[in-house]
C-alpha cells in the first residue's frame, strides 16, 4: 500500500512553499524506506521552486540533501537494515538498463532521475524531494552516513559536499596543488574543508573579506577580496584549479587569467547568461573552462567515507520547516553561515 | 659583420607587401645561418601584416613556416653543420634564464620571442621572419627536417603541423579515440593526416562537402557538412576531442554538444569576438573548452620525426614571392588546397 507523506511544496513560481500531503509508493523488493530527519536547503531548490530554469512541474516538494534513518527495507535489500543512518542526494535512479551505463559517471548519463521535479523510470510518477517526512528510494541510490558524523550537519554533504568533492578529485587536488574557490557560501565552504583535507593549498576568492576568519579557520591558506582589483594582478597565473561556486555574472576572463599553464576553471553554479570567453584567455596558457555536476553514487559514498575519516561536515544553521520561505530569501542575500538545514521534526 | 637580407615586408596595415632590404645579425657563437628555401603562408601572417591584432610594428617581414639549408654555424653550435636541412617555426628565443623555465611548455612562458613582429632578447632588435632569403637563429630554436621529407611541403609543418600535433598528443588522440576536426584548411588537413597516423578515428566537420574526397583520402573516416543541421543531431555526444581550426563565428554551443562525457573542445584559431559558452553546454557532461598554442621546440622536433616516420607533409600550392599579396587574398577566401608555400628562389 502506498503511504501518505507530509511535506512542504511549491505550488506556483510566485507563491511561498506551503504544507502538502502526497503519496509515497509501496516499497518494491529493492526499496528502502527512510524517515527524513534533516534536509539541507540548496540554491537549486530555490531555482526550481521559483521556476527559474523554466522546467518546474507543480506541486513540487524540493530537497535533495536528505539525511535520515531507515524504517523499512524491501525483501531484496542487502546493504541496509532498519535503524541505519542514511542519506539521499540529487538523484534516485539512473539509466540502469542502458548499454553505455558507466557507474563512475552516471550523473552525466541520460536516464538520470532527479530526486524531485522529475519523473520516475515508469515515465509517469512525479518524484518528490526531502522537504517531507519520509521517502522511498531504491537501495542503489541510498548512501551510508558514517556513525561519527551528526545527521543534521551531514545532510548538506549529499549535494554541496559531493559537488565540491568530485571536481577536487577529478582534477587531482592534493599536495602541491594550488586551488582557488570562488565564493564562500554553502558550496564554497565545503570546498575549503574538503580541498584542505586532501592536502591542497586552498585560496578563497570572495567579494569581501567579511568571512575571512571563517575561511582560514576552515582550512584556507589565503583569502582575497575580489572587489580589490589588485587581487587579480597579485594572483595572475597562480592556480592549477579554480572552482567557481557562484552563479553571479563575474569578470570571467579575469578569473581565467588566474590559472597557470594547463590550469582548469570549473563551473559548479549555473550563471543565467552565456559566459563570454576570450580565446586569448585560454590559448596562451593551454587553459580550460570546464563544468562539473554533483558526483556518482560511488563517488558520493567515497566522499561520505572521506568526511567520516576527516570529521568533515557542513557548517549549518538549523531551522524549522515553517521558516523555509524566509530561509529562501536569506539564501538569496547570502545571509547564512553556511547552509540552512531543516529539522523535519518541526513538521509534526 | 651583419649581413644584408632581402625579403618582402608589410609597411602598413593597408598596403600590399613589397620588396624590402634589412640587416641580419652577425652570427653569435651559438647561432645558425640558414638560407631560406621555402616559407609557408600562415593565416597569422595576414592577421599580423594587416594589424588585425593591433600590435603590428612596421616594416614587418612575416613568415614562420621556414624550411632551408644551413650555410654557416657559430663556433659553439653542436647539433647542426653546413648543408643540413632545417626548419624554423613560430619562435626564435624564450625565457632562457627564467626560474620557471619549462622546456615542455616554453611556448606558454613569458619571454617567448616570436619569429617576426617581436623584439629580440636584447630588448631592441626587431625580429623579421621567413619571407626573406636568410635568417640567423640560435641553435636551440632550429629544427631538423627528416631527409625523406621534401623541404617545400615540410615548411608548413613548422606551424600548421605542430599546432595540430600538440593538442592531438596532449589530449591523447590515438586508437579508440574519436576526434573531430572543424575546418578542412591549412590547419585542418594536417589534423586529419596527423590524427589518423596516430590511430585516432577522425571526422571532419566542414561547412560543405566540397573537400570530402580529399578528407577521406588524407585519412578521415567520416566527413560531415556543418551547413546541414542534422549533422549536429547525428553526432551529439560523439567525440572525445574536437579541434577547432577556424576563427569564424560558429555556433559554439552546438559544437560543444558534440562532445562525450569528459570531452574537450580545443581552440586553435582566435575568433574576433568572445565565445558565448552556456554553462549547460559544459556542466551536464563535464566537458571542457580549452585552447592550445603551437608546441615546444622539443615537441616540434618530435612532430617532425613523427612526420618523417609516417611520410607526412602538407598539401601545398607553390607560388613565387611576387604572388604573395594575391595569395593572402586567396587564403581569406579559403581558395587554396591546402597551404601556400613561397619558393624563395623566386626572390633572386
Amino acid at each position: 500500500m502506498p503511504t501518505i507523506a507530509k511535506g512542504y511544496a511549491a505550488t506556483d513560481a510566485s507563491k511561498p512553499l506551503s504544507p502538502f500531503t502526497f503519496e509515497r509508493r509501496d516499497p518494491n523488493p529493492e526499496d528502502v524506506v527512510i524517515e527524513i530527519k534533516y534536509v539541507g536547503i540548496c540554491h537549486t531548490d530555490i531555482h526550481s521552486a521559483r521556476n527559474e530554469w523554466k522546467n518546474a512541474v507543480y506541486p513540487m516538494v524540493p530537497g535533495h540533501e536528505i539525511a535520515g534513518v531507515v524504517t523499512a527495507v524491501g525483501s531484496e535489500v542487502r546493504k541496509f537494515k532498519v535503524g541505519d543512518r542514511v542519506g539521499v542526494g540529487c538523484f534516485v535512479d539512473s539509466c540502469v538498463g542502458c548499454a553505455s551505463r558507466d557507474l563512475d559517471n552516471e550523473q552525466y548519463m541520460p536516464g538520470l532521475v532527479l530526486t524531485y521535479n522529475a519523473v520516475e523510470a515508469d515515465g509517469k510518477t512525479a518524484t518528490q524531494g526531502g522537504y517531507s517526512d519520509h521517502i522511498v528510494v531504491k537501495e542503489g541510490y541510498v548512501l551510508s552516513i558514517p556513525d561519527n558524523l551528526p545527521l543534521d550537519a551531514a545532510a548538506p554533504l549529499l549535494c554541496a559536499g559531493v559537488t565540491l568533492y568530485s571536481p577536487l578529485r577529478h582534477w587531482h587536488a592534493g599536495p602541491g596543488k594550488k586551488v582557488a574557490i570562488i565564493g564562500m557560501g554553502g558550496l564554497g565552504h565545503m570546498g575549503v574543508k574538503l580541498g584542505s583535507a586532501m592536502g591542497a593549498d586552498i585560496t578563497v576568492l570572495s567579494q569581501s573579506l567579511s568571512k575571512k576568519e571563517d575561511g582560514l579557520k576552515l582550512g584556507a591558506k589565503e583569502y582575497y577580496a575580489t572587489s580589490d582589483a589588485t587581487t587579480f594582478e597579485k594572483l595572475a597565473r597562480s592556480f592549477d584549479l579554480v572552482l567557481c561556486t557562484v552563479s553571479a555574472e563575474i569578470d570571467w576572463n579575469a578569473y581565467l587569467n588566474l590559472l597557470k599553464v594547463d590550469g582548469t576553471m570549473v563551473l559548479l553554479g549555473v550563471p543565467e547568461h552565456a559566459i563570454p570567453v576570450h580565446a586569448f584567455s585560454l590559448i596562451p596558457a593551454r587553459r580550460s573552462l570546464a563544468g562539473s555536476l554533483i558526483g556518482s553514487i560511488k563517488e558520493t559514498q567515497e566522499m561520505l567515507d572521506f568526511c567520516g575519516k576527516h570529521r568533515i561536515v557542513s557548517e549549518i544553521e538549523k531551522i524549522k520547516i515553517q521558516e523555509v520561505n524566509e530561509a529562501f530569501d536569506r539564501v538569496l542575500k547570502s545571509d547564512v553561515r553556511y547552509r540552512f538545514v531543516i529539522d523535519m521534526a518541526s513538521l509534526a
